[in-house]
């Protein structure tokens, strides 16, 4: 069980880039101005329309400008995190807010703030989406043993391909997202691969969010988040993911064990919102008698629970967040409405046809609130024509591009 | 990854006890009756009321019966499954229908065939949930190691514990049900030993049901579908388990990757329809505009997987199932008349303050179409007071009487 575990004394723990890091220069040498335009417009925010500094805690601003009106937020959270900066500066005020004990026993920060922070570090409201498949794997990594590779080989390919992924990324975006699937396919070897990478990730500084939609409530529940978000036992201590996505179709039951474990943990929960599959509009657009559409019901519950005040970091934003992924922007503001305190999980960048300009009403005004999240299109651009003839055989370099790319596209919206 | 895979050659075919041998005498040489009564109930619906053998089959009879109205069923499948035994020992009539290549690359079996096999030879429509905590072990187990044991000890005595109620239970009941995440919790090593229990499991004879709730779509469901319900390249085959439950909440898209690996291999997928927490409500109760609530609306997408012509097996229920747990009668029923094609696990027994009538009316009225999940009340019946002073100090005992009464409670009720 070792791959799994380590010692408290060397314990990773999640080590970013400091905020002035953020502008250096990339791999490829290429400019990197879009991110510094996206931090330049939450500079902007922070320092108020008129230039005068605002004094108000985030989320007292952000309580100030919203009114409920029948459990709904007559006015966006827009402006609620205009002083995040300024906030994640402050000394901690309170010993309930912003603090928790971490995997190893020291004091861990809260999850928003650390995930704030790090978006700011890297000028990027973005997330690479690590979901390896052997078959879409560049042939590099596949030619020595071919198709009907055995399957430990199989999955070495995979490790290898995944831990130079994250490599690359490193300079770009600021969370790896992670989805259990493809490594649990091979049992415990996989398991054993996942932790793997997921340490990985943590030592180079990613936050790492494990993509397991988990669904199931009671002592269940409890056993899925010490599987995700970390448990220790005597001098025993299980290496986790910063961040897990879960079932909301459970209610409160199936969420709070996730959340209670996430607050002492100083880890993030994202609840299934509104998922991006055709489908989904099948149960969760379903109208409700009081006109609500059922992600809406979902979303409301969800708002609950982040409001908590022992939920919510310096940033203003909650630990708890949502996975939102409509394609109706309509319904995607309606969503930040009810849900201003929660960072929105986006898929649905590139592979999944979204285009930039569809992402734009999941963040807040100010530029914040939302982590957009690119898949295939930029882990196997190595496949897409146009990364591949401007950049000859190498695979990383296809992926390096396209990365920068999708966080350009994002910058520009954001802000 | 020994552990988790096996040679096709080796591979353990479920093979279940004949059905001349249900009756044979328990370890403790109670009395059998209530399975026997549960079995001659089966047998006189088979004849027919008026001793008159039908002739129809059995899916046939069910269409026959059930006329739709507006998407519903106006009558019950009651009857609908009327000669299972019979059209169980018909040879195979349609190459679609009831067949399947299991994970060794022979044909297997039809899902539902081999369950409502299995439930008959046993004379039990029941399934012991088997969610060991270190913490509720027997003292015997523990004691050696005591409550700070090594996480690697504590892993140790679980899969002790489990493979010892599996031998006391297989006499009893023909499934029982494994929560992937009391073993998740301890990665890849956990991971490992659930792989060793399930093969163990089906080696006894028992079905094994991966309760795991997996929600996604599209390649990453395929992939929890290879974990879950297994996959195979070149010779080396994955042991999983006989079916898998999965998230509704995503619609087709979610459920499509597993019902096709299940038609495939010749497993079975129960979908959550409405669970037996308390939140559940808030989500799963919802009215919506045309008057069907949530879960009812999740049930006629259930229903229209399950009718597929080749999701169904001899017995004329499908492959597809579902996972239902109201505590209102009145749901229990319309669920019943939504989903007559679909085999119901239905949880709720025991610790969790099901008495036996509610589950009634999860039974069609010739008593098939459901299984009762009982957990903690059978697994940990060695710390129920009832149970320890009649067996003194014996834990498997206490466990063999817990789960003989489960079964004579439900059967005195599925008939």
């Amino acid at each position: 069980m070792g791959g799994a575990r380590e010692s408290p004394r060397d314990s990773g723990e999640t080590r970013h880039a400091k905020d002035e890091g953020y502008q250096a220069q990339t791999k490829t040498g290429g400019p990197r101005i879009q991110e510094g335009q996206y931090r330049r417009g939450l500079q902007d925010v922070e320092r108020g329309e008129k230039g005068t500094r605002r004094t108000a805690r985030p989320e007292q601003a952000c309580r100030g400008e919203a009114r409920r009106a029948g459990g709904r937020l007559t006015r966006p959270c827009a402006r609620g995190d205009g002083d995040i900066c300024a906030a994640l500066r402050r000394p901690e005020r309170s010993a309930r807010r912003g603090c928790a004990v971490s995997e190893n026993g020291r004091v861990a920060e809260h999850f928003a703030d650390r995930l704030i922070s790090a978006v700011l570090a890297r000028g990027a409201p973005c997330a690479v989406a690590l979901d390896p498949v052997y078959s879409s794997l560049p042939a590099e990594l596949t030619s020595r043993v071919g198709k009907t590779a055995p399957v430990a080989a199989e999955l070495s390919a995979i490790l290898e391909f995944s831990r130079r992924v994250l490599r690359v990324i490193v300079s770009h975006v600021p969370v790896v997202k992670i989805n259990s699937a493809y490594f649990e396919r091979y049992h415990a070897d996989g398991v054993s691969a996942l932790d793997e990478l997921i340490a990985e990730a943590r030592r180079l500084g990613l936050l790492v969010l494990a993509d397991v939609k988990r669904g199931d409530v009671g002592h269940t529940a409890e056993m899925y988040a010490d599987a995700c978000l970390g448990w220790a036992k005597g001098g025993e201590v299980f290496q986790t993911a910063d961040a897990v996505t879960i079932s909301g179709y459970f209610g409160r039951d199936g969420a709070a064990p996730f959340i209670e474990s996430a607050k002492r943990s100083g880890k993030g929960v994202f609840v299934l919102v509104r998922t991006s599959n055709p489908s989904a509009a099948h149960i969760q657009d379903v109208q409700a008698l009081d006109g609500r559409k059922v992600h809406e019901i979902v979303a409301a519950q969800v708002a609950q629970w982040a409001d908590a005040d022992d939920a919510i970091g310096k940033c203003g934003y909650s630990l708890v967040g949502a996975v939102v992924a409509t394609r109706n922007a309509a319904d995607a503001r309606r969503l930040r409405e009810i849900m201003p305190r929660s960072i929105f999980l986006v898929p649905g960048y590139g592979a999944q046809g979204g285009r930039p300009e569809d992402f734009q009403p999941y963040f807040c005004r100010s530029g914040g609130g939302a982590l957009v999240v690119a898949g295939r299109s930029v882990i196997f651009a190595h496949s897409a024509p146009a990364y591949r003839d401007e950049s000859g055989n190498s695979w990383e370099e296809c992926v390096e591009r396209a990365c920068r790319d999708f966080v350009a596209d994002i910058c520009r919206v954001a802000v």
